[in-house]
């Protein structure tokens, strides 16, 4: 089959023709891909920015985002069935530690990370596990939904754990409407009552805020100082994380989801008006589960461009120079 | 009556005859003074460094550790009569605010905090609101319990905030077990199955954590690392905050609860583990029912020791000069 | 001024002149009633079935769902200023209980309910506490919110306290599309992204829910078997209880709000699939300030047909032979 | 290997010599039992109660309360390795459902229950999953625990969940201090600080609550009325309902775990009060850990007697008679 291999880091990634990964384990499940969804943390790796964190071998392919067909399962798999269109949760999860028998498995103690330490999926097969495929909803297609895989789940965790605190009359700001912060958006539209600001210094990006029924759209964040019951920092960095703490009123909460920057705060200040720091990883399995549900109600939708999986190199120039709106999307050759 | 008041920064206070509050309003609650605590705040305000912030004008009466009895009360009280004895939650608030009615009364929009703002308990008397004061259980005296009304109320709140996360198999880190990490320690022993370890410098400290039950005692805080699901820092300075972030495992929370440093730590760091800040403040009138039900069992006791209210600068000067074991009580002549 | 008086029961009320109250405590406020909502337990005031409970003297007068003008205001009253358009919770609580601490004041250990115990609001002016009144935003009207105080305020009320079950991909059943369900509807649409599903036997109620926006909506209960992470029942009488029962899963909640039939079930059958049922009463004062908010963004609106306070004969004999559309809201003169 | 079999209802089980069961999948875990827990339910399995819902093939081996030694493990284990001494789930759950995802494993939608609807562990063998083994502390011996497998594990879920409820100042009813409810009272004292009241009429019964703690112990129902936050009913029949639903105050609850009898109350009784009822099964495989955890730490013992598994059917006669101080416990002689 054909897929997108690192050979070296600082090279470009070509598309080497290897073998069909196959099902041998009771748990494994092989997946047609139907969509790569295209990351800058892809630019990174290939920089080798994750060389030694991943200790992973080269050659390997990349790919991280993904959604397909199930072409085979193995013999203990419940959850889904050959043909089933499927959307992947990044980690492959043991299922037996304290964390993943607690619905937490993001925090899996021996977990792996598909196209980050080990085989991914910018390549017409993928093999993983029956605990990181998700079934997708008549109607949902895979080139629709991969970029949710992991950007979108990330912003949907953050807002899941934030809904407790956003009563009808509470404000919540989001700081950055782009990859992460428009899907942020929509979930909170979608899952509470809350007054929505968006921060964002780009127009464009204001105007999707604005065009997604965000309740108020400013570039200035001045005005915000103290507003806020929860900020969701999709940026953290760049200033963004002072800011951040500085909108959050009395008792709020900053949650941080960008990074890049660092949270530099006397204690007095935390204390003597009990705010909250939350750091937020990807999303769980459930997570994924129902932020499938809402892009079939069509309450979560994303903007893509595709691309053959051939023309991997143009995609990413295309991102890392900036001419790419909306994700960027491999579409494997289905002959 | 006799009263301590502050007339200039930077000098001593001194014990003045003033006039007795009256009850005037429907709310109020005049109580005999059974105990004023003496608190390194109360050094502070001396020194001047709460003038500015406070506004208060001079001369004033400090002290905002108190427990008394009753001695009248305004017509629209219910909740205490003359003659019980009571401990004195530290704010006056105003019950009509969403923070109030949420039982957040901590947040009040519009409070008050005598022995700060006005005058305070190092008194004969105190005039104070049915708000404020909380009914002791027979067999309680208010000399024994004054020092909760407000350090140990903040030990107790940042515990009790922590309970949902502390179920059986899981450890807590008690950086300093001083004057609030003792009451804490304490606090975590009655109201979780936790695994509790204590950490200072002081071999008296340590000494007194062991004889309280902590489960683990040491001085040592690289042995510690990523082992903690929650971590109760008292200290907040000198090192506290980045050894009390470092011992937090994944997905685990850092409570800052002492001051003084700051916190300072890469938003990566944050995210890729997914852990919580914590900001506390003191309790509110809920917390301190609850404390005094634990001090009613016998789960919660302080080391005390008194001095007449005639004596404060020794007992201040004990204070400042480290002189002191446990808490110092101030307790007025009952003649 | 004119007020609706109970004189005997089992007769009809009469409008008649009496004294208008004042304000004499300092959290009074004296509130000109721009509407009084009809309810059908002012029928059953009228029959005699709240006399013993409620151990009120006759005369007096009834109406417990009001909103209008702040006219005048006690000297400790810091929410409300005269001139304010508010609504009025229907209890007045003391502040100082447990519950009243907690946020939790519908369970206040010393409250009255003006309009069932002491004198109501079907008058031109209504004397309350500072603790019952919210104040309404720009925009909004007595007349159009009056009967939210109460009908509307615990249909919110369970719905607030099921948000935390009802993440997306569950389902929500609602019992009774009628005067508390259809509030409970538009509630359930703003906070959460459940799958709303109505069942009511009336055409009219059903067509109702379908323009709310419910996804479905039948008169057959039995394909619901099995189907419900949590059941809203707003009829809780003639068989809506059993039914209800029956159409919540595995692990999944039953939440009674109507009432007038009773729970009867095997204990095995709690266990086996540890369900829960769960009571409602009215919500609390920051529930009511909640709603206040969903009303005032358009997201929760009520049918409503007004008649003058001196058609209250009128408006019960609509009210009584189903004649009404919509909740009936008197409307004193304002000359 | 021997086992215990039930060849045909109403007849007793005999002791056979069956094969050993062999490890062929990657998650099987072979455990050698060390002891097996006799429970009621086995008397009613025998009796045929259980025939039809199980819809077992007679013979089968019976036993559903293990604890044992690992030895042999399939390729994909990474949570016990051979040697270790563990206890038993007594489910077997898929790991690919919602609520396996989530933690509530017990409702797993493709479970096994060994004992009940498949082989179980009254034997020297027992063949079971990676998901359903906790390894068990040093110290820990499988005969002292293997009966908080179910029984043990049932008290601690009901517990577990009603902790939040239970802050200091709160009262807790245990109605019956038998199997389950002398584990419940054990561990109430080890998780909370609230006041914890047991009701029994069995003079035996109380005299062990007293010795493991509890601060009220009566056998009288009536002094209780309206006085418990949370009331945990192990006993759920002979009347047992209708009291522990009496003695929950305002916005309490009822927590159903014994059963046999019916829940049977008017809907505004539950209205009026806004009480809840809530239904517990057995609990996680997490709270089994974290029960482990109480017993390691010596906070929960159980008070047990001992039979060679030949002796099986005395056991039972001695259970069925009520000659049986404790809970039997079976365990295969090793040689």
């Amino acid at each position: 089959m054909k897929a997108v291999r690192v050979h070296s880091y600082g090279k470009r990634p070509t598309v080497d023709d290897v073998p069909e990964p196959t099902v041998s384990g009771p748990f494994d499940v092989l997946v047609q891909v139907g969509a790569a969804g295209l990351c800058r943390t892809d630019l990174h790796i290939i920089e080798g920015q994750w060389a030694e964190k991943s200790g992973v071998k080269l050659p390997y392919v990349i790919g991280h985002e993904n959604a397909g067909w199930v072409r085979e399962i193995g013999s203990a798999v419940t959850n889904v069935a050959v043909g089933d269109a499927v959307i992947l949760h990044p980690l492959v999860t043991c299922g037996l530690c304290r964390a993943c028998r607690s619905g937490d498995d993001v925090h899996c103690e021996n977990s792996r990370f598909p196209g980050i330490d080990c085989a991914g999926g910018m390549a017409e097969y993928l093999l993983t596990s029956a605990r990181s495929v998700v079934k997708l909803a008549e109607g949902l297609e895979p080139a629709a939904v991969a970029a949710l895989a992991d950007a979108g789940l990330t912003a949907y965790h953050a807002v899941r754990k934030a809904v407790p605190l956003l009563y009808p009359g509470t404000t919540c700001v989001v700081i950055g409407a782009g990859g992460l912060g428009h899907i942020g958006i929509q979930c909170l539209l979608a899952m509470t009552a809350a007054h929505v600001v968006v921060v964002d210094p780009s127009e464009a990006a204001r105007d999707l805020a604005r065009q997604l029924g965000a309740h108020h759209v400013t570039d200035r964040t001045d005005d915000l100082r103290d507003s806020a019951h929860v900020v969701l920092d999709f940026v953290g960095e760049q200033g963004a994380e002072a800011e951040g703490l500085a909108m959050t009123r009395r008792a709020g909460s900053y949650y941080v989801i960008g990074y890049g920057g660092k949270v530099d705060i006397p204690t007095i200040d935390l204390i003597s008006t009990e705010r909250n720091i939350v750091g937020n990883l990807v999303g769980s399995y459930n997570d994924l589960d129902e932020l499938m549900t809402l892009a079939a109600q069509g309450r979560v939708t994303l903007h893509t461009r595709t691309y053959p999986l051939s023309a991997v190199n143009e995609a990413m120039d295309d991102l890392e120079l900036g001419r790419l709106q909306g994700r960027g999307i491999l579409v494997p050759s289905t002959t």
